[in-house]
């Protein structure tokens, strides 16, 4: 039983900033995680191993926001295209990386007993760009710990290095054999419809496509349609919610769009 | 063709200080690596590829000196004894990556392409101890980067978090079908016998167990019996040497001690 949670770059970050974290989102995140893990007001157990009280165990993937994005586009560096710019592979790692260490702050305020698993050393692409990603995430899961991945630049074979997004990393992960919920939290509260109003349930890609405005409508790392589509191919159900309905989610309710093609 | 080189943590700290890097030693040391890849003066290749004229391709690792040792002493982790207190997991790691970050910042003023690659992150343990290393340094290398990895505290079935020492992952690096010789860069001129002369050539254990002292003179990562053991079982041919030596020895001299069963 295992949690995949991401939360998006534009909530954690001031996207209107350079590497500038949205303090009040950020804690709110964190502490309903904090929250529900239990570890708040966790003892520890006999062996030293914290008391997660949460049940489930929890993968955490954050994206870029204002941190990467900037450095990405200024050394030209997308998903697919490369760069063998040393320079430029480490400024956007190392703003990342400072990210990352306010996420893990926060996390470890609250007694979460997280871990970095910093794309850049654990991951890698063939020439394909298929995906290769180290033993780390289930070792640690496994000893109680709480990875935290994201987006990231990395090694691909015949390009120098590429960006890997927050949300491949969430599909990598959630394909783990006992990945059993998905949610990715978002600034807006679901998928929303050609009225604005939040789609409950999206079983197909086509039934969707009319709102998600078809594959051409995509950023650098995908876009809604993208997005979808490569949640679709999950067989566990993900759940795309805004941060109000974080607490929902992780208490194992269903808020924002369910995106599940096996309830079809 | 690979060269895996190892700068020792006395050589690159001040090791009675700590985390206090020996700015000096660091800078020879990365001067000299500069040197032989002839990054310092390179143009880049149309394809921005850095040209790196010094033939072979380059791994570099490095030790602790007074960065990690303190904080795995602390948290009471070594190579088998492990924690499952992630914020002391945090502290071993992010004093190896301050140090990490030193070595790179050199790396990068000489142009070498350097990029980092941490054993949190691309490396983990089975139950037995067996270590597992993500793809990403193969990848690195194929593209022109250099790895740099150095001694970290990594996931370990059963136990948490433990300590993986720089030599060990000098050995599995020299392990590569490709690695053709190795370097560890000390603080002595090679290995030293009782008359405190350098010895030139270590065939096997046995041989060398009247200088080295045995099996019983180990410290946290293993000491110079287990050091010399390890190196006997590579492939490639090993030399140890100081920091007088680098220069000498990445020109292709066989300085210092030469650890290598195959000569027998």
């Amino acid at each position: 039983m295992t949690l995949v949670l991401k939360l998006g770059g534009s909530v954690i970050t001031d996207k209107t900033e350079p590497e500038t974290v949205d303090d009040d989102s950020l804690d709110r995140a964190i502490d309903a995680i904090g929250a529900h893990l239990g570890t708040d007001s966790a003892s520890t157990t006999v062996e030293g191993v914290p008391a997660i009280d949460g049940g489930a165990e929890l993968v955490l993937i954050h994206g870029a926001g204002s941190f990467g994005h900037y450095h990405a586009d200024e050394h030209g560096v997308s998903t697919t295209a490369g760069t063998h710019d040393a320079a430029g592979v480490l400024a956007i790692h190392d703003a990342m990386e400072r990210l990352n260490g306010y996420v893990l702050d926060r996390l470890h305020d609250r007694g979460v007993p997280a871990l970095p698993v910093g794309p850049l050393s654990a991951a890698a692409r063939d020439a394909k760009g298929a995906l290769e990603l180290s033993t780390t995430v289930e070792r640690q899961l496994a000893e109680g710990f709480v990875p935290v991945l994201y987006g990231d630049v990395i090694a691909r074979e015949g390009k120098g290095a590429t960006i890997v997004s927050g949300d491949e990393l969430v599909v990598r992960l959630a394909n783990r054999p006992d990945a059993d919920r998905v949610g990715l939290c978002s600034t807006v509260p679901g998928v929303l419809d050609a009225d604005g109003e939040v789609v409950d349930r999206i079983e197909s890609i086509e039934a969707a496509s009319g709102y998600l405005g078809g594959s051409e409508a995509t950023d650098v790392t995908g876009g809604m349609y993208g997005k979808i589509d490569r949640l679709l191919s999950l067989r566990a159900p993900a759940s795309v919610f805004g941060l109000d309905e974080l607490e929902d989610f992780l208490a194992g309710g269903s808020p924002g769009t369910i995106v599940d093609r096996f309830s079809a």
